[in-house]
């Protein structure tokens, strides 16, 4: 049942560990068939590293129920709030990475400081608000994928495809589970850059020439980075 | 003689050599088997990464007495009064894992900031005071045992797997040998996103309710993480 | 065609990539022969790690026609402005490597804080001033270029084989491709080390004695240093 | 010739290499048989990781006349200077690793501020004065052992087996190659220790008391630690 999209969760997961993105049994990645209305995710407690395709879920992608393989993990109904509000991607990568969760642990937006960065996320990656006490019970994870959309504040999520969750880590994501896994990597990586860059000076974002131009060069009817 | 219990201080000691937490000689693993009155634990000054089975000292839980193997580690005072003081825990694992160490050697405990410190920790792990002058002589390693239940102050041990010692590095235990360890490792985890997040911000714990929603979606009653 | 000519380039470039110098795609690699006008080039979009000998691309010294191989690098420009500039330059290697970045982001020349940074570079490694809005046009890449020349300000390119490029990452350089590469890691090296020094003290440069004891060490008539 | 004594700077160079201590040609190790006045060492240019035994460099004690290998370290007089003025040590690692040199570029001694440090120095690790112009000519490298030598300042270099160079990076010996090679290592972990520290609060060393429980655990007549 649904190989594919399986096999798309299985590699992008194993990918995730690889880039030693996830620790212990954090982190989770998930991919949509919007056609068939069914999300393939990584099961609760399964280690990255560790998944094998027979083991992985498949919820239904209207209201989450179990259709295969173990039982799902508990972030699911955020993925799946996700995938309800932004009807343009198709994968998810959730991830502790460290950097990434040490800015969404301060509570700080990810401001754009470098061409590197700009290559990725066109502006600042945002970081949520706080949840409310009344949306940390039997709603919890629902609340998460509620508040990430409340945060990208009708910004594009394939210009923004990431959100840092206040306390928590990182949600990223794309047009495929690997893409998503790639978002994640560029966030830990530029999250890390950003942090040794304030230590050395209190530093403004780049200009918005700069930062056109480099998630042009990269995105959208301009692009001209690579072999297209 | 108690080849199960070697067996458990044996992959619970490489593992935490593997997980680079425990650098040259230091770092010890123990076990006991409360009914038999057992406890294994490393051999002093022996690395944990070139442990062998038969090396694993085993001493009498009531006074220490050696019964087998090698001379034990000289910490073993430390890990009887905790197996004395606790009954609920049967495996600990001593670490000088970089970054919990590094707030140990600041005197600070180190706070929740996060949902991965939330999902192991069921709040701050605190640090002990110093020792005097005067448990620093014969009796230092039991004074060093003593003080971590001290420090702990009632809390229940499952809820609080681990102690930051002064100037010193970390203890942290669990039901066996191997949660120990990852207990440990947790530890340097979340104690390295701390650090970095105090470079970033002024940072606050987590509220109760968010704390209380991870603690409780991994542990007690109301767990619904993972396959069970 | 100029097989020589890409060997190089394919080795550095893989070199550049076993360093951990030029994560994801970015980071690349170029060689000259200024007898036949040519430059060799990584490709835009490929991984230095994956990059294979057919791939590497050709291009012409004097202005930039693809010769063969796939599309060249879109930081092509910036390095045809530095071989134009710097006659005595045959190998370029540009990274986002993590601490070169960071004081690249933060805007700040690396000062020479020791003895390390010496036996490199002849002092600060310099950051270029932002580019300005009118030059993240079109012509972004030759600007870069250009600002990196403006930026050395005379110095002689092999005694400052480096410069940090502001908001972007750093360009390094020499008499191959394979010394270029070398520099870039010496460099991020030396951007590690200051980047903790800071944190420690506020520290002023090495002595002029100091710096040319140890950079006349390795460089020039009064070198000794190495089996020469 | 004297096989026995370049291989142990063989082994302790590969070992320092495998360590990660030292980068690109720094670092160096020599071992002296004093009996032969006769002094193995590292040549110069030579990678640690890549060193073959016929190749360590034989020279007289006494003098640093060449007696067989190739060409020796260009620090080779800083290693003289040690062997002449601290009768007890017999081996010498030489490195720029990250965290100790960057306490060394900070100008700043190395605080005893836990018992992982205490296990190994007896006290702080003390940073030498800057070199003064004059002794940056030609007698640089035997400058440099004078200061170290004036900065132990009559301490035991047994009990203070490493001192960092203002500047440069650190030195450390012991009663062979190989371990002045661990105490190059204990001296990187704990310089990194206390970088983590003192980012984390002002911290004052550790009682006496606690320095003289952990120092004397391992070392002389009160020693306990270990299989002996």
């Amino acid at each position: 049942m649904h190989d594919e999209l399986r096999r798309q969760v299985l590699d992008a997961s194993h990918d995730l560990a690889a880039r030693a993105l996830a620790h212990a049994s954090f982190g989770n990645v998930s991919a949509v068939d919007r056609d068939a209305g069914v999300v393939a995710i990584k099961p609760s407690g399964v280690a990255c590293a560790e998944l094998r395709a027979e083991d992985v879920s498949l919820v239904s992608l209207d209201d989450g129920t179990v259709l295969d393989g173990l039982k799902p993990s508990s972030d699911t109904p955020t993925h799946l709030a996700l995938y309800e509000a932004f009807g343009a991607i198709d994968g998810i990568a959730h991830t502790h990475s460290t950097y990434a969760t040490s800015w969404a642990q301060a509570l700080r937006p990810l401001p754009c400081l470098g061409t590197t960065h700009a290559d990725y996320f066109n502006g600042d990656v945002p970081c949520t608000r706080a949840l409310h006490d009344d949306e940390c019970g039997d709603g919890y994870e629902r609340a998460t994928g509620d508040v990430i959309v409340e945060t990208l504040d009708g910004r594009d999520p394939l210009e923004v495809p990431a959100v840092l969750v206040a306390s928590h880590g990182a949600f990223a994501w794309g047009i495929s589970a690997a893409e998503a896994v790639e978002h994640a990597a560029a966030l830990e990586e530029v999250a890390h850059l950003a942090f040794n860059a304030v230590a050395l000076a209190p530093v403004e974002p780049v200009s918005a020439a700069l930062l056109d131009r480099h998630f042009g060069r990269k995105h959208g009817p301009t692009a001209y980075y690579g072999q297209r």
